[in-house]
């Protein structure tokens, strides 16, 4: 298993600040000791629109130079433009297909084979079997775009901050329906502690389905800091041979945060218990 | 002074739900009360790009129909695109401009003639006048081209989310050096109480520069729930002639809130005091 | 009994900010309905050294322009020159001694008849006796000048701060050994709340010889936003014939503070009680 | 990298007690294993006017017989005189700037190299500007003053405490303006905190104008029991090539301390990182 770290709490999304420039995290995350690197398509790392052919191969160069590799890509739902796939908005729901078709095109640009997949949240005023059918329509066209990029789409439950796909069983359902070989299943640990679940369970239910997966404690803290059983969560991902990334998405969620300071404790507490 | 309810607790920012479509949101605070509405540039309400003519025409008349007035807009800072105007990447500085150009436009397309100024934040590397310049230099192409539509813009500043305009006085030099006549100042409580500062102090020092005011308490709770002085600062604007909105900027920070009832007790707090 | 307010809020001392001038300070008290301002002798408001006889004759105009008398003065014990009256070093002995001269002298220009006397500390290899009389030689020869001014002085307990003078017993005896008629004593209630004393026993302990009084209540909050039992002091006042000023001394620990909004607090609780 | 140790938490500012005089606590910090002494310039330790020349060669030999150098020396902004640079008071303008001269010939009396400058703060009334210009004119004064006395002048921003110079940015503005070679800049850990920034950034904004620094954690608690990220800290100056002194400048804000416990604590924990 190899450790990433996702890039929100060096960027400015969802809060402003700190913000430091893409090529610096992606030395400091190095430096430390990552095996890859999960950006978000965030300003002022990888929002599509604002990186050219130069921007990205001076990108991937410098992730090449630096020893470190992408480990997967996700948009920025809830910005502005929203990019919720299940918006009562036709042309929200448009621009929100068009973005998961940009981002899959950067990650394969910069190397990168996964992409995450954030299923949308309900509107007031739409029938929740409306609001999956536009997800599930969604993720089908997603995931057959970024199979011809050889990317892999993997469906997160974000339960903390949604209320469409929140669990296990409605991630591997909108997998199943979405009838592509290239869809897969991740989960967060936070989200898990938001619904007072069990990690270690969803590493069961999911098994070879699981295609990526987010580690933050209580509150977005670094593994170790919290009550998450990481010991028995990564036993269980060696017991159904996980061999994707273990993705630190922490810390991002206040400006009184160390970025660094975050990222190395995280990676000195797990960088043990995988080796 | 009139009253006027900004949008974010019932948008999908910052945070993704609860989220209403604008028609509702529209429709509830008009119910209570409320003189004017303030719509942030977020999905589902009013991203620029996702509203054609026919659709603002609609809104319009929406707003007329139950008897609200748009008291002002902003665009939404830090989602996926950015629109830091201090940012480093060029693309990101024009589009936030861009941005801002399509939020004046919507704002005049909806009546309103108030657009709010967030004058971006410096990222790690961005030498503290080259910030400032950025910044500068974006709100007076804004300015100029708001002026044309009968906008007017107001800077406030935002200690609590960001490094660039954060004071009283940050904010009024910001005002002057655009040398344009159509931009004021502003201040929203919640950024007072994170300086420690006097709210009602910045009534005294903008004067007749003030444009526009937020109110929130302590952790955007409604007005009354919190320890600023209101009494003390409605005397104060009564006696620098303040005849704009008094917006309430509350309760979006979470998930955890019903936005009828914040929205409510904040009306029925305020109203007697303006009354 | 007359209500006033002590300035240290409005001042840099003991927190620099958030800081008014003193004329600013003086027409906000006397709007709220203060009948008296206990001046704190630091800057930027009353530092002796800094006013000279234009300065004060302004500042007394100012008083009775806007109808409010000094009800008090005191220094500002424990900045750079320390003035504490017990310091081993002769040199700040003398300085401390000096200070409360001009502040004496300072008072009286100003119309003030009360000067407050804070005994010192003791300093890390002091005997007590010797800090005691030095404390008692201080004030004999302070009580002298002031008594050519008119000026009484009154001592008081500072348990929370101090080690020297911390109770009833202490102030009543610096007060005999003193030996000047012109001494009194006073006490704070926050200093009763620090010792878990009952501030109505020092009403009834002190008696006839009761100078002055300091409400303030749990963390310096106003009287009635805390627990001290105001009623039942201000009884007690009444019962021993107490006509002197009650003083807020509130708020100052902190720049996290409104100060107009902590005076009105205080006014308008404490008002009705003695009305 | 040398340690020192700050002595406000001995001496009576800003709380009264414990109080320790300067030649107990030279024998207690030398005793700990400091290299370094800041000494600030308040009574009973080392306020100007209390010492003669006789007095300052009797501490500069209790130095030397404990081995222990004078790391920096500093004023006590804020107590009866103020000593605020950008006051609106002239007097006490040039009060503060004498006051700041007879500090750095104290410290250049006492082997010191180094004076900390504090830029003052705004009061209500005075312009931002204004206060910014009376600021840079004092410290160009000041420097002009020390170069002579081979005593550097550091600018420290105070964001906790202040209103003027908060920021990374503003110090070097205002180390710029001076005009003077023997001015630099410095930081504070804590002050980082108030303002929800990364220390180890200030480190490298501040590059090789950076000539001291002082570490503190939460609350003014001791390096290791808060949160600031001290061996990426150490790491980044000796990558700056810095070779001052770290200054714990801890435990003074509150009487409830044991200023040897604190002061060993701090030691025990930074000592190892910079060996």
């Amino acid at each position: 298993m190899r450790l990433a770290f996702n890039t929100w709490v060096y960027s400015s999304f969802p809060v402003w600040v700190p913000s430091y420039p893409l090529d610096e995290t992606i030395r400091r995350l190095a430096r430390i000791g990552y095996d890859g690197i999960e950006i978000g398509a965030a300003a002022p790392h990888a929002y599509p629109d604002y990186l050219d052919d130069a921007a990205r191969a001076g990108i991937r160069r410098h992730l090449d130079d630096n020893g470190i590799a992408v480990s997967s890509m996700l948009p920025a739902p809830g910005g502005g433009p929203g990019f919720n796939v299940a918006s009562p908005l036709a042309a929200e729901r448009d621009a929100a297909i068009d973005q998961y078709r940009k981002v899959a095109r950067l990650c394969a640009d910069l190397g990168g084979k996964t992409l995450l997949y954030v299923a949308g949240w309900q509107v007031f005023g739409t029938p929740a079997e409306q609001a999956w059918d536009w997800t599930r329509d969604a993720l089908t066209d997603v995931a057959a775009y970024a199979d011809d990029l050889g990317v892999t789409v993997v469906v997160e439950p974000t339960s903390a901050d949604s209320n469409l796909v929140e669990t296990c069983d409605g991630a591997l359902r909108l997998m199943r329906e979405s009838g592509r070989r290239n869809v897969k299943v991740m989960f967060d640990t936070y989200h898990c502690l938001y619904r007072n679940e069990v990690p270690t369970d969803y590493v069961c239910r999911m098994g070879r389905d699981l295609g990526h997966v987010h580690l933050a404690d209580v509150a977005r803290s670094a593994p170790g800091d919290g009550k998450v059983d990481y010991p028995a969560l990564i036993d269980a991902l060696r017991e159904v041979g996980f061999d994707g990334y273990l993705t630190m998405e922490i810390g991002f969620d206040t400006r009184a945060v160390e970025p660094d300071n975050i990222a190395r404790r995280a990676y000195e507490y797990v960088k043990p218990l995988v080796s």
